[in-house]
């Protein structure tokens, strides 16, 4: 059990800052979406402006408090996991939509807005807010930025990244930082909000965001295709690359599909395949239909055995499902969750060295595979067995961890595409990151929070 | 006059290192584009290879010896201007493209490519690489990272940031980081490629670079457009970004156009008028003309009183020439060059208010406006009166400067866009940056360079 800190000195500070000290609340805020930590957390503080998110961190500096930052808890890296005696900072009260200017295209945001209502909002004011990905109807966009967010767009419109004009954070050492404002340009030295961006709470507090927005997308078509092999996949995507303006390109094996199709989605079309690709791209203009052409150069070659468009938007969503779904659909079954990157040109020797490690480490797993494999991202999901213990399983994948790793080390990969590192990764960072990168970022987390307050242990060991 | 450093022992250790201490080599690699600075160079070294460069590094740590690094010396802020007594270094020999996956769309590149090679390569492989201004014929890749450079393509292409999948560096600890190798996702914690993205030469060398390129854009038409008035500029690129996809849209004032004139150009239309903006964008297709529907909509509101549309790419070169053409064409006056950002929504108010200011400061100068105005980027350029000394005119216009930087200040703009700090703006950098932000960049320049040889005095004092 973790030991209560003075709170009433924080409160002499900040008397209109909210507090949930009952368990029910420690338990949910101290958790994100993985299952394995339990939470241990004495308080959840509910700051509803910059100043109080101030006078927390000065407080936890004074008494020497650890803090958790809290967004919407959909984190799968144990990132915001308060697990060890953590005051868990949520961000659910900022969640206020600031000002919209037309003219710059940006839209001032607190960092607990969902990821969803800040799309509505978007498309309201005739725009787009293209980063989108499962859990955008809880998720923040505070969380979305400190893990630098990724999903199923990242193809055509990059990550969360790419879409931060500027930030307001509150360091660790309890200092309030406007960063770029919103400038397109601005060349006036180190550019310390990309530091911000995937930073995952280590550094700081994201209290404010100024959010690009961008034009409405043209009218997109959703394909569905079958593959018969794992090799085609990367031809696959090549040659619809070449000929059309892809939005996304996602992968999915049919181990996965069936946990969908169990909850009662209808197969896309009647053949079973041991692989799919789902992929979104701007309907061709003026009856030309260069979809239909490649789609029947790939079955020409092999690559492809059936498929489906969307006839209808409710098509095209029921599509989707089919590979969005899958992340809760293997929930129940506790996966371990691999999320790795790639070159895209090394997706392929890689796919193949990987599965036939997988096979032989882990003949009696049911091992699940989907991903944004146009982004050379994999998502591989080892699911537990019913009869096996958490603990025993837990043990068993990480394991083979190492031996994964180490191929994604020799093809010049990263052990995190876009999930964070959190605590679930940490401890596989030097498998991305070099012994140097690693002692400089410490460094810069030194710099920023000097009395190690902000997330401690989450990162960086 | 500069001391010698111990050039004996760093070739004792790096044989093949190329050195130059004739006084020509030295005049020249000692400088960049600006002409107020004498260089005091006593040696420009030519490194070949990473190794060569690492061993520099590890010398100039032991004996103490500062460096500047130098590229196409096309910068425009004295960042790469040695006038201390710092030794050079050239990487104009490494200027090798290596590598180039199609798949990936990426080319790896050294620091010492010219942008225009770059360019051409893209374009050779069926692809684009949209980073492009002035002198894209000069200058190198190398020094466009450690720039952040912008250009006349941002409002479409985004600056040189967006560009760099990932970055090879020798710090000023003498350390080679491979930062991001390339990765499209990649969330392992701070991202340290974007540091050095803009960090003019002060943490370390940029060695490597893997630089995205992107699909060749569609045919675009350029239209060069006269105002009557200051304040329609930001109308008319509303109403033309609302009905057009926009690649570019520049502004220039009559002022400049003149000297352009003067070097021999055609006028674009009959019409003289004391503001013009030139936009390329997307030429609509089937038989559609938005564009002239948008110009008669303008011109009906009187925010536009001539214009021509490119009809041909040689006509478009030729308007392209007009707005180009301005930097080169003032050099023989020496201008003080600012070159300041707003958001896009402060141009307009500020400019008023700039406008004001400097008829009031600068009587008797001639100012010549022009910029990426649709990119909130405005270049200020005071020319000399040819009867007045470099040193007298340099004083009188850094004694307005305070005023003009309040006005950037308090519209929350920046004041380097994309010329960087250097040692042109480096006493100015709290007009856009807070203390608080200055000392963690201090801070972060200490980690990478804790001796404190690279490129010191520039950007921070």
């Amino acid at each position: 059990m973790s030991t209560m800190p003075d709170l009433q000195a924080l409160l002499a500070e900040a008397s209109a800052l909210r507090v949930a000290t009952d368990e029910e609340s420690r338990a949910s805020y101290g958790l994100d979406w993985t299952r394995y930590w339990q939470a241990d957390t004495p308080a959840v503080l509910f700051p509803g402006t910059v100043d109080e998110v101030v006078a927390i961190v000065r407080w936890a500096r004074q008494h020497q408090v650890a803090l958790v930052p809290s967004g919407g808890r959909t984190g799968l890296s144990g990132g915001a996991v308060a697990a060890s005696g953590e005051v868990v900072v949520s961000f659910e009260r900022m969640n206020r939509i600031g000002r919209f200017d037309a003219l710059d295209g940006i839209v001032e945001v607190e960092p607990g807005v969902i990821t969803r209502t800040l799309q509505d909002f978007a498309r309201e004011h005739g725009m787009y807010y293209p980063v989108d990905f499962a859990s955008s109807g809880s998720s923040q966009i505070g969380g979305n930025i400190a893990t630098n967010a990724g999903g199923i767009q990242v193809l055509r419109y990059g990550m969360t990244r790419e879409w931060v004009a500027g930030l307001t954070v509150v360091t660790g050492a309890g200092e309030v930082l406007e960063l770029n404002r919103g400038l397109v340009k601005n060349n006036t030295g180190y550019d310390l909000r990309h530091l911000f961006v995937g930073s995952e709470g280590t550094l700081g507090f994201i209290v404010g965001a100024a959010i690009r927005l961008t034009q409405a997308p043209p009218e997109t078509a959703v394909m569905v295709l079958a593959l018969p092999d794992l090799s085609c996949v990367m031809r696959v995507f090549d040659a619809f690359r070449r000929a059309l303006s892809l939005q996304a390109f996602e992968f999915f094996s049919d181990k996965a599909l069936r946990h969908v199709l169990a909850r009662g989605a209808a197969r896309p079309f009647e053949s079973a395949a041991p692989y799919y690709v789902l992929l979104e791209y701007v309907r061709p203009a003026g009856g030309a239909e260069p979809d239909l052409a490649v789609f029947g150069h790939c079955a020409e070659q092999g690559w492809v055995v059936d498929g489906v468009v969307s006839q209808s938007d409710a098509h095209a969503r029921a599509l989707w499902r089919l590979r969005e779904d899958i992340s809760e659909a293997i929930t129940p079954h506790t996966p371990y969750k691999n999320d790795i990157a790639l070159r895209i040109s090394e997706v392929d020797p890689f796919v193949a060295r990987l599965d036939a490690l997988l096979a032989e480490a882990y003949p009696d797993f049911e091992v699940v595979w989907f991903g944004h494999i146009g982004d050379g991202n994999l998502h591989i999901n080892v699911l537990r067995p019913a009869s096996m213990a958490l603990a025993a399983f837990r043990q068993a994948c990480e394991h083979v961890n190492q031996a994964v790793f180490e191929l994604v080390r020799e093809a010049g990969g990263s052990v995190s595409a876009e999930h964070g590192v959190g605590l679930f990764k940490r401890d596989y960072l030097s498998y991305t990151r070099s012994p140097e990168e690693i002692t400089l970022m410490r460094g810069i987390k030194q710099l920023f929070d000097p009395d190690g307050v902000m997330n401690p242990g989450k990162l960086l060991a």
